[in-house]
């Protein structure tokens, strides 16, 4: 965990106000939930491996017999804990309520969620997320709004250029059956797949087959893969969708896909759709049901986010399924691309007085040029005036004047910080 | 702790972004420390009757045999905690980072903390707050800014009418002296004047001897409380300061708070400023040292915010003593006073389309409305809109428009949301 120094935290905050005031203009509503939630609902198996990466709070009002009691039971001796993402408590939030919410409820929570990784470097334990949500909205028109929301944030953040990856679980299940896995094979074949791109399909098959796979699975499999075929991912659409897939790809899926495809190109007002469609994305979760996403940008090799379908996991929290859909930027791998330019803020500048310039003189002079609308440091005069200024002008400062007793508003030069 | 529902949570950031872009204009730089800081630090007695609120996070790792061996010792339990302040991560920050802060560092935390108190009215288990803070300097300077830019923080949110009541740790330190109470009786009467406002002066001194106090000092203070003298509080200075104390009040101490004074109302450019010396204002904590504030409102019985210098604190972090004040905001307590108009967001449309309006142009149109500048969220049609209007209207939206099948952003009627 990290301790942020002014200049990071101000970047942080301005690239923040950014993706909100995007995603706000696209009809989202931000919310905010308790960073702790009980023990139980983080450990009812939606979260993943991420549960066990949970920060579990010491049940208060224990004492050492108590502990000594509670420790063959986790749950005994621990009922809150810090949250490791944003949807277990955001399908937590809809539930609790849902009556004073819109029918479909889009949603946006920036904040930050805990995790109990070994330590190494690019992550951290405390780490800030920017998700949003379509609760209540079936049809394609969700992921579309998903889509355009996160693809206009970017650009807000001088991230140009920023596209989609796109797949739907039910392609990937379907995919498998065609080949000949079984339904229980599906989840360890999926972890294979996810390899692809770091392993390529040899790697793939070899892998299915050292684990045992349907041989004969495996072998369709592996013959798609290296099948000869030029794919083409532009214009996004029917054609390169099924050209992608094998042959007999369930018409609605597909349609959906496409609906997305068009519906996203309305948003953009553009014919060439920033959408890729990828048959082997697979998205680590379990709760994924359907559409699938990741955002690409073709200055790093990572995905700086992504999210999907998960219309089941609600209804685990209310008793009736609703559709949902999530985005979500990975704001710690997006912070580091924005230019500095994107980040600088209001024009900033440093007083450096003399020792004898009076209380009073000071403060007047401060506050005229706060009313001017500029950040005002106040720094008393050094010896050496470099190192001084050389810290202003790193925390953001644009600008200095020194200030000698008996000076007024009109008298001060202002200068450029270089 | 407490979900927050859109409207509620629009309200909670706009007013953040006001304080923090009036502290920032200030010369504030804002930093961030993690929410969870070591056990030990946050039990090392600073933080006074809230270390025993505090939220200790399970160490991790630890098996059932584990927890029984760490059952005696709450430190072999527990390793990290949720902070239960920002003036302890404060401290433990400056001195970590000092190499790379400037010499007076004026730092800002909009940040939650987390205190396991009785869940009662008005009280939450989180809860945000605003700290400003001075490190490095020890003049009258550094309370001058903080009161300026708090005082102008309140202006800005429409709460004008603020006023800061103040006083020193010394005074209150030397009047007991002058009335004869010992130094191991301090802390005891300090927390019975603090009650001076609910029980008045009779209460006190019957509290006082109740105790067990010198009797004579106690008979002195009484007498002191109930002279007959009349308080002026305008303008705050020396004459006034003097007649609020018992004679002989140290020089130096009296020459602090009016430099205060005068530099305040340089900052405000003011004449009559908002201060009030109060000479029986103690405030809470205990690693208070000097001046000492509370910010007040006439349109609440209730203090909204305060703080102190406490310039032996962080000398206990980096073994060197430095000086150190701080203000803070009482960020619940002031976000249900800022009015509904100052809380106001830019121009927001529900467009209410029909099932039939094709994805493509429902998504053309909303684009177009986002390009203007507007917040847009889609809403399909249903029977009544009365309840789908209402519903927009209290999460801040102030217009709407029906869109039918071929509509165009050149047909579209936009109305007002009474």
């Amino acid at each position: 965990m990290r301790d942020f120094l002014p200049a990071d935290k101000t970047r942080r905050e301005r690239v923040l106000a950014v993706i909100r005031e995007r995603y706000r203009a696209h009809g989202f509503d931000e919310i905010e939930t308790p960073v702790v939630e009980e023990y139980a609902r983080l450990h009812a198996g939606i979260g993943g491996d991420n549960e066990k990466l949970a920060f579990n709070i010491l049940k208060r009002g224990l004492d050492a017999d108590g502990v000594r009691a509670a420790a063959d039971d986790q749950s005994a001796l621990t009922d809150l804990g810090l949250r490791y993402d944003l949807t277990v408590p955001l399908a937590r939030f809809y539930a609790s309520n849902r009556a004073q919410l819109p029918t479909v409820f889009r949603s946006i929570q920036i904040a930050p969620v805990w995790r109990a990784e070994r330590p190494q470097k690019g992550r951290y334990r405390q780490f800030v997320q920017c998700d949003i949500d379509i609760i209540g909205d079936a049809s394609a028109r969700a992921e579309a709004e998903l889509v355009a929301a996160t693809l206009d944030a970017v650009d807000a953040l001088g991230l140009e250029g920023g596209s989609v990856r796109i797949n739907d679980r039910r392609v990937l299940d379907w995919m498998l059956d065609s080949f000949g896995f079984t339904a229980e094979e599906r989840p360890g074949v999926l972890i294979t797949i996810d390899k692809l791109d770091k392993i390529g399909p040899g790697g793939v098959a070899a892998e299915l087959r050292e684990r045992g796979g349907t041989a004969a699975a495996v072998d369709a499999f592996e013959a798609f893969l290296l099948r000869p075929v030029t794919l083409e991912y532009h214009p996004f659409g029917e054609v390169p969708i099924r050209k992608a897939l094998p042959e007999g790809a369930p018409d609605d899926i597909v349609a959906h896909l496409v609906g997305i495809g068009e519906a996203v190109a309305s948003a953009r007002g553009a014919v060439d759709v920033p959408l890729v469609f990828d048959p082997f994305l697979v998205r680590g979760m379990g709760y994924y049901t359907g559409t699938i996403f990741e955002l690409a940008h073709p200055s790093v090799s990572y995905s700086l986010g992504g999210g999907g379908r998960y219309d089941g996991m609600i209804g685990r929290f209310l008793g009736q399924d609703v559709p949902a859909v999530g985005f979500s930027i990975g704001f710690e791998r997006i912070v580091d691309l924005v230019s500095e330019a994107e980040a600088a803020g209001a024009p900033a500048i440093v007083l450096v007085h003399d020792r004898d310039v009076p209380l009073d003189e000071l403060l007047t002079l401060k506050a005229a040029f706060v009313a001017e609308g500029s950040r005002v440091r106040l720094e008393q005069r050094t010896k050496n005036l470099k190192p001084l200024l050389e810290r202003a002008a790193s925390d953001g400062y644009t600008a200095f004047a020194t200030v000698p007793a008996g000076a007024t508003r009109a008298s001060i030069e202002v200068k450029q910080l270089s």
